[in-house]
């Protein structure tokens, strides 16, 4: 099975190729924002490098956030176009899912956060068993005190299955220092070449997803953005319905 | 610190940015071997799309061996003309190490295997502790089964810290029911998003052997091959001598 992955849902754009358990190409860059001006661009190129014809693909799996919404909608509406045009289905991977999955394999509770402003993170945990990725908590948006002090309680629980925590996501360098304070020796920091999110992860993670029939069509596919955006929390604070665009 | 990443010393071709804990950028094909055709070309692509100056890093980071010896030429040769012309020194990373750092925080003993042709693989074996990577066994060139009656050993022993290797690398589609056989469910696989070469791993290691001082000027290095190449081999048989070329 090929599996193309997309991931933009934050700072970082990435697109890589994966048939069943070989990463064919990969190419990511973690510096700008402006993914309606890369990601296409950056999938065109790798393409063209591996002269692969992209309608040979059987699956397009993206990241589905939460994350940035500009960064959602540009990866989404990206996934949802090539889906539509090569009648392709989608797979939907949570960004935190994919994250973790960086980190396949580790020994330790994997704790994706990312930063979700006003000293919000958006997060979950993780473990591997079997070679399999395990949700230990599920995705939220959580104050960054509020998630090491319920970290601080799952370390201390009687049935926890590690003692240690291992961090990756820009929230990390946001509040390093604090996880350091809270959590001393039991934190760990993914290194640079793992840290980021990686559509390769994705990718990975889409062969199975889809290997389990877990897919949905490019038009039935939405992004998760997990809060309002400040325009819809606006539109609420007046009283007024939310109301989702009908192209999208 | 900025580090520059190149990995060809196999099929892949890799190159990546690393400035201390941050990937800025990485592009991995692993399709071809017209390594001579890409490497540059990628390197190219990439800096152009995150609109960097080459001139600024600080280190070029190469996999250095073993592998292929036209891939390790044409990677040692592009590091050593890039750090040439940019007066940068080199940092060598070892080609096992690097992969085996793709599982940084990994549970358990690491085992990249690279084909090497006649049923011998290029391997050693790894570990993490503290997060720093540990040589368990170093680089060396084996005939997989000789590599599976050590492992066994390793596993069976006393003083063993894990019970389990996590394989990579392209020996594992040649070999793949060899290991299983031999070592049942003691073994795991690395999956696709982690399981080859990637400069992003050599960038990483890259950065921490240059904080060690671990460089070497780009006239000083060489690549290991471990092996000698056919010619060289024939050279010998016929009693001739093995002569370097002093251009290399």
């Amino acid at each position: 099975m090929k599996v193309l992955g997309l991931e933009a849902s934050g700072i970082v754009a990435s697109v890589a190729l994966v048939e069943d358990n070989k990463l064919i190409a990969e190419y990511t860059i973690n510096n700008k924002r402006t993914h309606s001006k890369t990601l296409m661009p950056m999938l065109d190129e790798m393409r063209t490098r591996i002269d692969a014809d992209i309608s040979d693909i059987d699956v397009i799996a993206v990241a589905s956030g939460p994350g940035s919404y500009t960064g959602l909608r540009i990866s989404s509406a990206t996934a949802k176009g090539l889906g539509m045009a090569l009648n392709k289905p989608i797979v939907s991977v949570p960004t935190m899912e994919g994250m973790a999955y960086n980190m396949w394999g580790a020994n330790g509770y994997i704790c994706p956060i990312v930063d979700a402003r006003r000293s919000q993170v958006y997060t979950g945990t993780y473990y591997f068993e079997d070679g399999n990725i395990i949700e230990h908590t599920p995705t939220s948006v959580v104050l960054i005190e509020d998630l090491l002090s319920s970290l601080c309680k799952m370390l201390s629980a009687d049935d926890r299955l590690y003692d240690n925590i291992v961090f990756l996501g820009d929230g990390v360098n946001l509040h390093h220092d604090l996880i350091v304070e809270k959590l001393g020796d039991k934190c760990t920091f993914a290194p640079a070449h793992m840290n980021m999110p990686s559509a390769a992860s994705i990718a990975a993670l889409g062969v199975k997803y889809a290997a389990c029939g877990d897919i949905e069509s490019a038009s039935e596919h939405r992004p998760s953005y997990y809060m309002l955006s400040q325009a819809e929390k606006e539109r609420l604070d007046e009283g007024k319905d939310i109301v989702e665009p009908s192209d999208y």
